[in-house]
């Protein structure tokens, strides 16, 4: 537990640089989420000014929520400078499955880049590992096989740390798995929650060694986050601002309390 | 009353995808409380993504908000889809009559697609029934005439249902009229309170038989949360989240209880 | 004091339409705000709407955030109508500093029109006072010199009212300078809170005489919502709804009683 709980302190000390390319429906949670666990959020999607940008970034997240053809290229600029410069890029493959569009440019994007961390629902990191999944708008709608040997297959196929989210979240690098059975239902009925776990996996991912544990720790601290938020609220209106206030107080000794993981391998 | 109560329940049942080509503004309360009501919300406006994600969706919105010229492709790529498949098009005229731009499009979108709900302020909506209508940015600034003949008018002509939004909401589909007194003037100190009402015309219209009807329930059940959120707080910032919050817990008995409509014809 | 006090009514009275070309990360809280303060936002990027819409407003915000050359074609129309009809023009360059587009945008835009305010953090106002400044992503990361020589300077360079935010805000038409200590540290803990900072600005430049005092005004007003914001909670979601519920409470008695204002010269 020790070596996913202080990832957090660390995180905190760095105060990394997330550099978001994502979409426009959930970007302010995106942004006030990065700033509640500790690091900097700065969004910047013009081809011109993103491969620049990247250069000060710890870390780069393409989240293809609402992609059009002027962002692609943004990705693509700050993308090859990221390898370049060895920052990992993070991937939220939201709506993969869903259209010809989102999955072609999913598979594009897994090509071109060495993607360090891809995060997804069920039916998208399905879709990705070739399993039969079905997304429909932006959610899972149909999932049949293991959750786990997906994770697993697609983290070999990709060389990525996979998570998939849902009730219980997978992480996988190939070898190592983790399941995470903290959050709520709750989570599940705002706008965003999956791209916010994104830019927190990429937070963790910008400070720590490896992207197995930053992926595990961010899941578990943003599930027990959730946890404490339903706490206070039943309703997601104001869940959303009691999540957000709980991720920013989050504490090592809240994992060490809270967390409900399993490791296997 | 009963046959506009109990189409909650079928809301719920169906959970309805609800596509919406919509402004960066408000879109994130609109992906909000299109869960809240019970509908799954997806956003996508490249021409390219909306023409395929509209085939799985049940209702398509199209709000010109922040309309600009790329935006407009996606809507008529998606709304061309939409028609073949008769999927319900709700249309958002937002400020229509403040600038050239916003009048024109709107008259041709009109023009293009078979509308079925137009949903707009009495200044926009006055500007598309060729009322003396003044609209300033996105608030309807002044209005001659009235509101019930307006309605009539503009649903004659276009073969829509119409909805008037304001201190008393106006709902017609040239036939029928009814009227609805539920809601607080706080909804209007929020941004996006019009566009949230859109987005939950489309997730009735998603799951309903009859357009009148389901635009009738969805104002009357919103100004209901509204009111009850105003319970709570008499402050725009946290008014919001409660107002969401009270979307959510809407319940059919609320509707009995509180619901404030006249019907006429 | 009394005359930086009273503009919070004529505001009111006024109820000033502010036209934001704005970042699509925080324009929905600066759209909110707007109305909290008592003005009216309205949202247009496209240069053919632009151009039309600022002919109603009474002021225009030009906020670099998230620029691309789309946005870019939008605010030269919009800031060329704004010129002719001395609509005022308030500028926020955000990121100037992090990167060569952003810089040399923000280089271009106080070339081409009269700004009558810039508004940034000690970076981004170091950064184009020619001062030794860096900023990381949107935030200043390092700035050498003294904050009201270098808003002195960018202001007699400008000709513009210059606004350096940051724990002590500083005000210098390059005659007067104004220092306010009100705020709480928490405020830099929401994302948009410079950009919210921006559009009241505009807000109170809208419905004023005098830019300096406009900007004087603002800027003490929101400090003083935010410390009595954080008097009901330390944790930034719930503060963010709790500071908008306060602008929107805001009195002039509230000025008498919290203002913490050095003037100069």
């Amino acid at each position: 537990m020790e070596k996913y709980a202080k990832l957090l302190g660390n995180l905190r000390d760095k105060n990394p640089l997330v550099h978001q390319i994502t979409n426009y429906v959930t970007v302010n949670d995106c942004a006030n989420i990065t700033i509640c666990i500790g690091a900097a959020p700065v969004m910047s999607h013009y081809f011109e000014d993103a491969k620049d940008m990247v250069k000060a970034a710890d870390a780069l997240v393409l989240n293809i929520g609402t992609l059009d053809d002027n962002q692609l290229e943004g990705m693509i600029a700050a993308g090859t400078e990221a390898c370049k410069r060895n920052i990992p890029i993070v991937f939220d493959p939201v709506g993969a499955g869903a259209t010809t569009y989102r999955t072609k440019t999913a598979y594009d994007l897994q090509e071109r880049f060495p993607l360090r961390i891809i995060k997804g629902n069920a039916g998208e990191i399905g879709t990705l590992a070739g399993a039969k999944a079905g997304v429909k708008g932006v959610d899972c709608e149909a999932f049949e096989g293991d959750l786990v040997q997906t994770a697993l297959k697609l983290a070999n196929s990709s060389g990525a740390t996979v998570v998939i989210s849902g009730a219980k979240d997978i992480v996988s690098d190939g070898e190592r798995v983790a399941a995470i059975s903290n959050g709520v239902p709750l989570m599940s009925k705002i706008s965003g929650t999956g791209c916010m776990a994104t830019a927190v996996c990429a937070a963790f991912a910008a400070s720590a060694k490896d992207d197995f544990d930053a992926c595990v720790a961010a899941m578990t601290y943003l599930g027990i986050a959730g946890e404490r938020a339903a706490e206070k609220s039943k309703s997601p209106g104001t869940f959303k601002q009691l999540f957000l206030d709980e991720v920013y107080n989050l504490s090592e000794e809240s994992f060490y309390e809270y967390a409900r993981l399993e490791e296997y391998r």
